[in-house]
């Protein structure tokens, strides 16, 4: 029988590495600019990491794209979340309707949505009981996400919707990093004292019910899901051979990149973190890859808005970048 | 004989307070917005902070402004900057070209730039030797900015350019909290490690210069200088009367507020600060007014840059507040 993980693991082991030729490009013109050397600070880093993913001396962002993944959970059975499962499907029409937080930021900033439902009728597996997945499915889902960046937008950020899934995260975080419940959950959407104890106590009996099967990061997710997570993995991993560099969104989003990073650690070295979210493991887990986020805004919404709003950023510092004149074209002196 | 300062004085005494009523009127419809209460963070506070100080319960961010004020400073003759003094107003013209950074992010994101300059040929004294400027001059130039607002935009950037400023606001903030040069100072521009201790220095022998007549915020203010913080300060103290919220830039700018401050705390209220700056002490002084900084991306340019793309983040947070739908338009369930 062969390994229905064959595919990912060489995807994720094979990464390209970035084109440091065209980040030298960008330093170059960037010493030009009419503008203390760094005084720019995480907005000349932009610009070189678009740069060095896009393979591109001048690097362009005419079409990026926020992509959403949304998925249902069977662990929501548990009382771990504020909101009815239902709401996962009604946000993804709220998506599409334009009524949702991303929608309007990506109307505002003249940023593509795209919106993949994944099976929303059928919840993955309650994780305290079965697993989320088999590993067939788990494949064929991270094989979906892969597919779902087709048009090559030129920077992707990637946000997710589904009711429960912080509660999924948690023990994604749980079974990669150690620790209980406690150490990984949070208010996700806003659940009380005593949700957050459920919450709790849900991690840890999924970790009981399946510790003999937490052997990889793949097995990890599968056991504990869900569907929007590793869709999402495929989409950073596809992205990552397709040459688009990308921005990963919050807690749940960041559970994607976790599995990644513990497979092979450079394989989400094309991957900026939009930024940290209220989410109270959230600045753990970045900590743990070794990752700095962009933002601080003490949001914890999700469907991509940190990713987005970081992708706005770097639409500005490329503008700058692209835009600014030179010392010489505005005859300003340089250090003296 | 009058007191040049009275009218400043009285003005910054007795700032009118805050809308309380708009802002109640704002948590009502973002209750009713489709995500989870608090969960956009700090663009929600943006919002109340709109409509606290516009006085609208539905708060407008379409005409917003940034204004720079620029100076020249005869403490550049003490070898403190990287960069020659006429790179001031070679800025400046840079600024209207639009070859600047401010100018491509305010070009970028429809924000009307204003810059002012204050008499760059004739520097402020060299406060190693002389007073930046006697009282009458200091107070005229405070009023100067507080006329340079006029048009009434519906939010106001405040930033600043001037070679030799960073050693400027180092002494304004060495005489406000104590200290040393050393304490306060940074690298500005870029000053090597020689340049850094000039700037310290050449801070320790202002202090001690004029170390009788520090005695006041003011006093502070016209003997250690410059034209654009004292303009700065006219322009945000005009804006809280004028119901014109504000946000304040970097290391530099942030030496107004501190002024305002500390002649009276609840005069900076309607103040929002957009970024800690890479200058080291910036952050200390923040802490010592007791704000939060909205951005931390490393940077130290001046320019008004940090507020403008506070600014930016503001719009998209009005932009979300008004056209996201409510949980009954679009047909969501409410937490269960």
């Amino acid at each position: 029988m062969t390994n229905p993980f064959a595919e990912i693991l060489d995807l994720l082991a094979l990464v390209p590495g970035g084109d440091e030729e065209a980040v030298d490009a960008v330093r170059q013109r960037d010493r030009q600019l009419t503008k203390p050397a760094g005084s720019l600070g995480r907005l000349e880093d932009m610009v070189e990491w678009l740069a060095r993913w896009q393979g591109k001396a001048m690097p362009t962002l005419a079409d990026p794209m926020v992509v959403i993944f949304a998925g249902n959970h069977g662990v929501t059975d548990q009382g771990v979340s504020a909101y009815p499962r239902e709401v996962t499907a009604q946000m993804v029409r709220n998506f599409t309707d334009g009524g949702a937080a991303i929608s309007q930021i990506c109307a505002q900033h003249e940023v593509n949505l795209r919106v993949f439902e994944l099976a929303l009728e059928l919840p993955t597996g309650d994780i305290t009981q079965v697993a989320a997945m088999d590993d067939k499915m788990c494949a064929a889902t991270i094989a979906y996400g892969m597919e779902a960046i087709a048009g090559k937008p030129d920077a992707l950020a990637i946000g997710e919707m589904g009711i429960g899934n912080t509660t999924i995260a948690a023990a994604i975080y749980a079974a990669l990093y150690g620790g209980t419940g406690a150490d990984w959950v949070g208010r996700g959407t806003g659940v009380d004292s005593a949700g957050l104890a459920r919450k709790a106590d849900a991690v840890d009996r999924a970790l009981a019910r399946h510790a003999a099967e937490l052997s990889s990061p793949l097995a990890i997710l599968a056991r504990l899901g869900g569907r929007e997570i590793a869709a999402m993995l495929g989409a950073l991993v596809a992205a990552r051979h397709q040459k688009i560099p990308v921005v990963i969104d919050g807690f749940v989003a960041t559970a994607a990149a976790a599995i990644a990073h513990a497979v092979n650690p450079e394989a989400i070295d094309h991957c900026l973190f939009g930024h940290v979210s209220a989410e109270s493991a959230h600045a753990k887990v970045l900590e743990k890859m070794g990752v700095m986020p962009v933002l601080d805004l003490g949001m914890r919404l999700g469907e991509g808005t940190g990713a987005a709003l970081a992708l706005v950023l770097a639409k500005t510092a490329l503008h700058l970048h692209t835009n600014m004149a030179t010392f010489a074209s505005a005859g300003v002196s340089d250090r003296s």
